[in-house]
């Protein structure tokens, strides 16, 4: 059985739940390398995949044997056969953050459990730890974010459209190996940037414009997120005070950053100094970063979490002026024992595009 | 208030539901145009949208008067605020479709209901029925999505990869006016195509090749959905049979669709069908295509529906040969009280690329 799933087992044997329904994609991939649709299940007995005619095939050329992972198809099951698998079963455990509540009477239905119990997110905790290679591949997906925004920022030009720029990013990330994006991505000039989840539109660039690019790509499996906020042509004096203000705390926020930093301290310290100009942290902090662009650690002053080594995350402080204009700057980081590798190098200085 | 408001609230007062909290955003958007994260609440008095910071400008600025909805910021609420809105509401209901049981039980505490209550999804049922409007989308969806095929019909060339063919698809929707994609594209070259949900890969397009195109587009929020599987040169004669099959019962099927006509009866027919030549029907005959690309109503000799006027729908049946090839033939139609309309009209014959 490999390593994951042995990490489960055990887990769920110290938390006295003798069998699990893994439902998130996201966590039968972490768990097996599995993709495609279906339930996962960790009963007394083995380790069992069930899904349906679309990927069989899929499914079994992508298991070795060290997974431990029994492939059914549920065409050829019957009903007693989803009644056996946790007979002996005192409680089962299921993703409570994942399974809709129509999909957990069924699940408790079909799978006759009586106790269906939540299982608080174990697996999601544990992908907030990074191993070698997700941190690779991590790393991969950032260096191509510095990379095209070094291509964008000598791409974009005065008349061009939010729409075409987002494109380009786009189709950067895609010819030079990424699976794809990360989300989508957000391209906000002049009084769009003061949105801080602007959608994309057909606004073209103009002189004076305040220009948020926020984007990431996906590196096997793997996201990036970073955020710069350009201009175009000159820096407008009413900006300048704002962009100095998130980037000094963004950079003392990563400075301060290492094993066992307080999350809740570290984001109260920005919160008052931003506090001090009469500008509020509107959003939260920063998050973890991985197979989703937005995981565990989640940043903010509310919760009283320490950084653990190997955690990645996105640190992303933003300002925005209604109807005027918003700056964000976030970079990618990997915590280490006593500090932080920034995953990010794209420059933070006034980037000024003409 | 809209329309679609006033509908939901008179479909809750004869379920004798005094409020409901919508959560799916696609239900939102439906119901009030608004798109952004948040809850939109079915109160008593008045229909409130709760949002945070981020969306705050985004949506005043996107809501009409005609819409009735009150927005609060959920930085400005106290906890009596949440525990109000039901106060004198015995039942209130909720999506169960989409509320994970975790936010389920955040929720009922939140706003303090004893009796939060399954709604069976009548918003998506209601969705199943398209207005001018919605229609008007998704023939230009379609219309986009036959020019798209005419388009990559010609730019495919052997050598080429999966890959490419699929950037190109989406590169040109995007470049012709689509929002995006309506789900990622199906490129599946070979014996790839056996594969009902093949994910695209770096095989090369070559002579002899089946290739399997399922891909679509979104046009103002609505989607399109077709399939055509075309040859490389030349139609293998073990493929032609399995085509020919394929294609005699998609016609069949779109010949017999009008209001009232069965589904389950219409299904039947091509799974007894495709028996006599000892194939199987694998998946889904089908789906609704709205705003989602999958949506009610589902396609399957499983369920006992009837087609109505107005109805959208996708007929996609395929035959699988494992490891060797698999065809399958998809057009998006709209049911019609004596027949249907379809939105796709590319070429179904043999389509012999060279």
């Amino acid at each position: 059985m490999n390593i994951r799933l042995r990490w489960l087992r055990d887990k769920l044997n110290a938390l006295n739940i003798q069998g699990m329904i893994v439902s998130n994609p996201l966590s039968i991939k972490y768990l097996t390398n599995i993709d495609a649709e279906g339930e996962l299940l960790i009963t007394r007995k083995e380790n069992v995949f069930i899904t349906d005619g679309r990927y069989i095939e899929e499914v079994n050329t992508s298991l070795t044997i060290d997974d431990g992972v029994v492939v059914y198809d549920r065409r050829n099951m019957m009903k007693e056969d989803y009644e056996n698998y946790f007979i002996f079963c005192e409680t089962v455990g299921f993703e409570e953050g994942y399974v809709t509540f129509e999909k957990y009477k069924y699940m408790k239905q079909l799978y006759r459990v009586n106790d269906l119990v939540e299982t608080e997110h174990i697996i999601e905790k544990q992908r907030v730890i990074k191993d070698d290679d997700e941190i690779k591949n991590i790393k991969k997906a950032c260096e191509l974010t510095d990379k095209c925004f070094s291509h964008i920022i000598r791409y974009i030009k005065k008349g061009m459209t939010e729409k075409q720029i987002a494109n380009e990013i786009e189709r950067y990330f895609k010819q030079n190996g990424a699976d794809g994006l990360a989300f989508d991505t957000i391209v906000a000039s002049g009084e769009n940037s003061s949105k801080p989840h602007s959608s994309v539109t057909n606004r073209r660039i103009m002189p004076g414009d305040v220009i948020l690019l926020d984007f990431g790509c996906k590196y096997n499996g793997y996201c990036s997120d970073m955020t710069r906020t350009v201009f175009m042509n000159k820096v407008p004096e009413r900006v300048k005070q704002v962009y100095d203000l998130v980037l000094r705390n963004q950079e003392n926020f990563i400075k301060e950053v290492k094993e066992n930093a307080n999350i809740k301290t570290l984001t109260k310290m920005i919160e008052n100094d931003f506090r001090i100009y009469e500008y509020d942290l509107i959003h939260a902090l920063g998050h973890g970063v991985g197979m989703e662009v937005h995981e565990l650690p989640f940043l903010s002053s509310k919760k009283d979490n320490m950084l653990k080594e190997n955690m990645v995350i996105a640190v992303e402080p933003g300002i925005y002026i209604p109807g005027k204009f918003g700056v964000r700057i976030e970079d990618t980081i990997l915590v280490t024992k006593n500090g932080c590798i920034k995953l990010n190098n794209s420059e933070k200085n006034y980037i000024i595009i003409s």
